[in-house]
């Protein structure tokens, strides 16, 4: 990384890609995307699963790499979907966390974020960030991707993330967060 | 693997182990097992999870290694929970899946395994065993394991899976199958 504020963000959505480079941006980072192979193992640990794919990357294309896990944890469902939370998505959809959820009081929810850092023979630096939350009643608002309809940030005014601007969301989001430390750290490596 | 019928079955379930057991004995292989680290990939492919595992485990362990990945389908569920059904089972249980079907007539699903064996530097082979039921209306029987009190086989009585005998399961099971054809391969193999 010496000489250079320039780095890969392995991820095919482009949407992540968005909201992480407009806060990487922010502390002079500048991040790439690179939609290659992404090797995600199965784990119950964002941090495990972000490591593992950042290393594998990292090591195979001889870059130094960042990738991202995020999942919503419903406290109520034993923190389902979790890490598996885009599968959930694709296959689900937001209607079936809504039935899951049917008469149940506690709605407690949080989005997490891990974001891991390879740059070999080091091993991955992780940086975390999470927003707690609810689980609203219905979907509300159009922005946003995933289950952000259905996520409502405890500091807010009690829209859900897809009713926000993507600059509202930007400055609470877990994802928003976990990248803000990242370019915190690489920011200071160059100082 | 010349000259021995010995290989290694890499799993931590016992209930999986013995079942994969009792098929292959019946063609004369012994199957031990290896309860150690399995790395298991996110992928929509049982087969791509199975492989990616037994590869990896034969590479660094420098033994033949035998992998299962199984999962039950659901269709009106678009094929949830699928590959994650493990750990869907673990966070939710049955209850949840039950919930997600309420009201909904096709209850048709399946459950699929896929064996892989890997022997480096042959690419990994597979083995696929499939059978076609239907999600019961409440959970019935204590036996088998994870999601077999609510699958009916369609080859059968009308029983769940669990309300079968191990003997009777076995003989009708995606998991027996899969293991069916590797043993009768292996077998094949040392004739």
């Amino acid at each position: 990384m010496k000489g250079h504020k320039q780095v890969y963000f392995l991820t095919s959505n482009k949407a992540k890609f968005r909201e992480a480079m407009a806060v990487a941006a922010m502390s002079g980072v500048r991040l790439r995307m690179l939609a290659t192979r992404k090797v995600e193992i199965q784990s119950d640990s964002l941090q495990t699963i972000a490591s593992y794919a950042a290393e594998e990357a990292a090591n195979r294309l001889t870059v130094p790499v960042v990738t991202e896990d995020a999942g919503l944890f419903v406290d109520e469902l034993n923190g389902f979907p979790g890490p598996y939370s885009s599968d959930v998505f694709k296959r689900l959809g937001i209607r079936a966390i809504l039935k899951l959820m049917e008469n149940v009081v506690n709605r407690k929810a949080s989005f997490h974020s891990v974001v891991a850092f390879s740059q070999p023979p080091s091993r991955p630096k992780c940086f975390r960030g999470t927003v707690a939350g609810r689980i609203s009643l219905d979907p509300r608002g159009a922005g946003g991707f995933g289950f952000d309809p259905i996520f409502i940030p405890d500091e807010g005014d009690g829209r859900t993330f897809a009713e926000m601007t993507d600059e509202e969301k930007n400055r609470i989001s877990h994802r928003s967060s976990s990248f803000r430390k990242l370019s915190r750290w690489l920011s200071t490596l160059h100082a």
